[in-house]
């Protein structure tokens, strides 16, 4: 019998295992009526208490760094490190983070149960800091592990005035022993990570999985148009400098580059701020800021230029002053082109088609990608809807994830991706 | 010698008076560092006392009435009302309002001075809520003069809770006076309201008057436009509905319409509200409210319809749920042909070109109209800029409109307007 062959029965086996223990965490909560689990909170020991019994029941050896990240070892040799994050935004959904762990957990399980040895060991990590939800920062975990957590972070303080050096003190840590939870280069792997889409792309493609090709590098641009203040009624549209005029022109701009890009690039404006915001004032000064993401950098840039040029041509044009600033730039992680065509693989063994797609959303892999090569693995999620209680995923499509998981361990090739991290 | 035809050294004179005055008036506040007078206050007590000396010093019989209009009697007849008003927006400038009392002062008490005794009477009003600012209602003291005062409004509470009621009786005066206020039609030959502009029209065309051809109608168009909410990393532009990005295609296109009646029309949006309103996440939902003001009811119901169907279009194409409701509607009020007629034959007189155009801001000639024939003479204003300490108009401006006003004076005609108020 091949350990890694599945039948429909066994694949919705494992997608109602991953299913119960889903709701299992999404039962862990700060709050009565909604799902809110902050970094090294009670609820977040509570979480990673479940998580370390799950990986001991799996034969996994339990261990947990001084970010409270939970570590289930198998085997021995290079680690091939599998994580997600058991942390969520306020008023989350359950399957955002909890199950890529369970995932882990599941597929190491069973090659634990069957007995079978890999040719390298596995990690599972249950990262607790991916959402930024408690404090002004976000990927702590997964970059503790990567060697990458920056020690001034520890001072950032919680709305409650509890800085992040006092929060891993109270959840019986030391600060001083962050450096010790990095992974040397040498002896990791890669990284994978399953995660639920966030985003309508398999559901519209009708398919279960998606092998994600890279997370999508970010710009922020900053756009301010200053213009005239003046009477709604008084001034002839003629003699008009009216800011927000030239920001809806400049929306629709980034809307139309981004739509040429047919895909590779995405724009959003999601906040403005209109002034002075009388329905009878002709608006003076407005600040749109330009959400700008794509898989490839020169894309990305390439928009950015364009869209720039177009902005001060029509800052120009309506006689607006224009101020245009960068305040956030995030490279784009690429998925290393082994993992992502071992994934590929393992998913079409279960007679499915897998889809490529970018990862919009940010997630630990792109700290993980400081150390090592990464990938990940996408499930299908109703409406594409994310960060909000209606998130849902299928059992089937869960179990179909898990045993993906499984297929690609069976797959995996340290030695293919010693050399490169490149897509 | 005629006693309506002016030197320069006369006009400056004129003007300097006028300045002198808009400055005593523009010293009464409730406060030390900019300019608030309300309605019914203090301040509007000591600016009433102030114009009433004046207008005894200028010949007139004054007298004041259930809302503290202060009129100002000379001679008999059938009169012709000269208004504007004493109230203040907060933080005001001085000109917008007094400076029409003052004018009205002026060429009256020139007439009595030179002992001409003109075939009809003129009764100088200064009214005492124009602005809206205390009250949630605006005309108040014009709709009583006019007989159309709505006595609901009287429960109507300013921000201390103090109802329009309680603030008369605190003014020494009594509402059960309210309709003794109210002008005969038979008694009263027509309005005419010296103003600043307001708006930027006048400069622009290096004219210091111009004459109204009306007052503005007015239509809010609240448009709400209702996508679906999604994080802007991971939802391709195609599969995206932005409520945003639609909003801006409206406001582009009510601006291209407006544009396009070549300065019948004016549209202006100033104030938008988006939700949920986060830069990473597609806006939901959009409310912006279309500020639509026209001097032609034709040319003002054409484009609402016209803009209906285009952002009715928008939404379609962008499968946007939409809801438009109307919550203003402000009909036309024409000023009479004679009126204006009148008035620019007065303006030319001083070799002044009259430049004919709309007033886009509201005036208590919107109440009167119901009561009269109407017109309205501009002054240019410095910018275009009112509603702010930085509003100017200068002497010799000032100085031209009093002088186009007593010119007026002397060629208006009441039995020319007996029998049509229509423009």
């Amino acid at each position: 019998m091949n350990p890694t062959a599945f039948s429909q029965d066994e694949i919705e086996a494992l997608g109602a295992r991953a299913e119960v223990m889903v709701n299992a965490l999404g039962a862990i909560s700060a709050e009565p009526d909604r799902l809110v689990r902050l970094f090294l909170s009670p609820e977040h020991r509570r979480a990673a208490d479940l998580v370390a019994r799950w990986m001991r029941e799996a034969g996994l050896t339990v261990s947990e760094d001084a970010l409270g990240t939970v570590r289930g070892r198998l085997g021995q040799g290079r680690c091939l490190l599998i994580g997600s994050h058991l942390d969520t935004v306020i008023d989350a959904g359950k399957y955002d983070g909890p199950f890529g762990v369970i995932a882990g957990i599941l597929a190491a399980g069973h090659f634990a149960r069957a007995g079978m040895t890999l040719p390298f060991g596995i990690d599972v990590l249950a990262f607790g800091d991916e959402e930024g939800s408690r404090f002004p920062a976000t990927l702590s975990s997964s970059s503790a592990c990567a060697g990458v957590f920056r020690p001034e972070n520890l001072a950032l303080a919680d709305r409650n005035g509890v800085s992040l050096g006092d929060a891993i003190a109270a959840y019986g840590k030391s600060a001083t022993d962050i450096p010790a939870a990095a992974y040397r280069r040498e002896d990791v792997a890669g990284y994978v990570e399953v995660h639920i889409e966030q985003g309508p792309v398999l559901e519209t493609r009708n398919q279960p999985l998606g092998v994600v090709t890279s997370i999508v590098g970010q710009t922020y641009l900053n756009v301010e148009l200053l213009g005239e203040a003046g009477h709604a009624g008084t001034v002839p549209m003629l003699l008009r400098r009216d800011a927000l005029a030239g920001a809806a022109e400049a929306m629709l701009l980034g809307e139309t580059l981004a739509r040429e890009t047919k895909g590779e690039v995405v724009v959003t404006v999601g906040r403005i701020a209109v002034a002075p915001g009388a329905t009878n004032v002709i608006p003076a000064n407005v600040v749109v800021i330009f959400d700008i993401r794509s898989g490839s950098e020169a894309a990305r840039a390439r928009l950015v230029d364009t869209l720039k040029a177009g902005v001060r041509a029509i800052a120009d044009k309506r006689h607006l002053a224009l101020t245009i600033t960068s305040t956030r730039e995030v490279a784009t992680t690429p998925c290393h082109r082994h993992v992502q065509d071992m994934l590929g693989d393992a998913v079409r063994a279960l007679g499915v088609e897998p889809v490529r797609l970018n990862s919009g959303a940010g997630h630990d892999g792109q700290a993980m990608a400081k150390l090592c090569p990464i990938g990940m693995l996408f499930v299908r999620c109703r409406g594409g809807v994310s960060h909000n209680p209606m998130e849902y995923a299928s059992p089937r499509d869960l179990g179909l994830a898990v045993a993906a998981l499984i297929g690609f361990l069976a797959r995996f090739d340290p030695g293919r991706l010693a050399t490169t991290t490149g897509p």
